[in-house]
């Protein structure tokens, strides 16, 4: 077996890093707490706007200290971030373990040919190419209605995590299955605190639970560790 | 209000790292996201054991590592590891946020006059130090009962929470409270995952607890930082 890696974390919100940071811990078969893999992780809420001008430039620093503290590989826990993958992984040097790629590699397993993706515009983007690299189809929110989600995921973040927020979720993910999407992916890391795949009649795939999985197998030296853009 | 400070976190251990981060998310008076603190965490399974005769040389490299990285003050998440405090403040520069202190401070909020703690030895020693400096007496298990909770508390460690080890728990707590204890400091991290005050006639004190209050304080410039020993 190969040594350990250390994993950094770039969290952009609290609720969602800790999230994430509990699917790794659940994921990790350790019977024993000192056989856990270290963790070095930047909850930075100031990141948290990933479309801003200069984002990519604040995530690429953030990476480059946490390589400086130790990090081997590097994990983003924000869907929409991933834009800014090949810039931080020229800075740092990290290679980013790539949650977008671990959830449409999860779709794919599960014979899925049209996926449903909630997720903001940023985000959308990079599934489209990903899903294409899978010889997938995709299916999303439109004009209005992407608007609507838009405002709804904001909501979210600001922390409104009640009832009809929930039920409008829903009937968001409703409109993509009969859009015909056969599995659907919770592209926007709040969406699972609101959305659980009971009642839905597809497969829910939840990134940040696909992420830590691939995470874990990397950092045991169970998977190959990706190779960074250099 | 000062700027808001960047908290560094050393955790021994995965579960109670997450359980620190929780309270701080929780006590954290901020209504978005994004007002959150920033946090660098530093969760390393190979740090957890605090009396390893290298322990305060690691401890202080890991500290170092996080004030390269961008932390302004720093927390440590286990009761034992205090011991090494100085070495740490002066190799990384960063003041530590004292859960000892912050507990025993609890303690004598709580108008307490004899104080219960259940820790490991290394802690025992710090609590007895800490509640003597606040005026007031300490109640601690000895002799083969302090050797018997030590057997506890490393299954606990090992990942052992099932019921026998809640009842092992409770017994120790009645033990303290027989012999004049008025509040109750749980003195080990993991405690609080099988030790809680229901049923319990004496107030029980969660170091973590009073650490995160304490942190957020700080942070966000409500209350002064403290000043590392250089």
């Amino acid at each position: 077996m190969r040594p350990a890696l250390t994993l950094g974390v770039l969290g952009l919100t609290p609720a969602a890093t800790l999230d994430f940071l509990q699917r790794l811990e659940a994921n990790t078969p350790a019977a024993l707490e000192r056989d856990h893999i270290r963790v070095l992780a930047d909850i930075n809420p100031k990141l948290a706007d990933p479309d801003a001008a200069n984002a990519g430039f604040l995530l690429a620093e953030a990476a480059g200290a946490l390589a400086g503290a130790g990090a081997d590989v590097l994990a983003i826990i924000d869907d929409a971030a991933h834009a800014h993958t090949e810039l931080i992984e020229r800075a740092s040097g990290l290679a980013v373990v790539d949650m977008i790629d671990a959830a449409a590699d999860a779709a794919r397993m599960a014979d899925a040919r049209r996926v449903g993706v909630l997720a903001p515009r940023g985000a959308i983007r990079l599934y489209r190419e990903y899903i294409a690299a899978h010889a997938m189809g995709m299916v999303s929110l439109e004009g209005e209605r992407a608007q609507a989600f838009a405002a709804a995921l904001q909501a979210l973040r600001d922390g409104d995590l009640g009832r009809e927020r929930r039920a409008e979720m829903r009937a968001f993910a409703e409109e993509l299955i009969a859009g015909g999407a056969e599995v659907l992916i919770a592209g926007a890391v709040e969406l699972p605190l609101v959305l659980d795949s009971a009642g839905l009649h597809v497969p829910l795939i939840t990134p940040a639970e696909e992420l830590a999985r691939r995470c874990v197998a990397v950092c045991m030296g169970l998977e190959p560790a990706p190779s960074p853009t250099l």
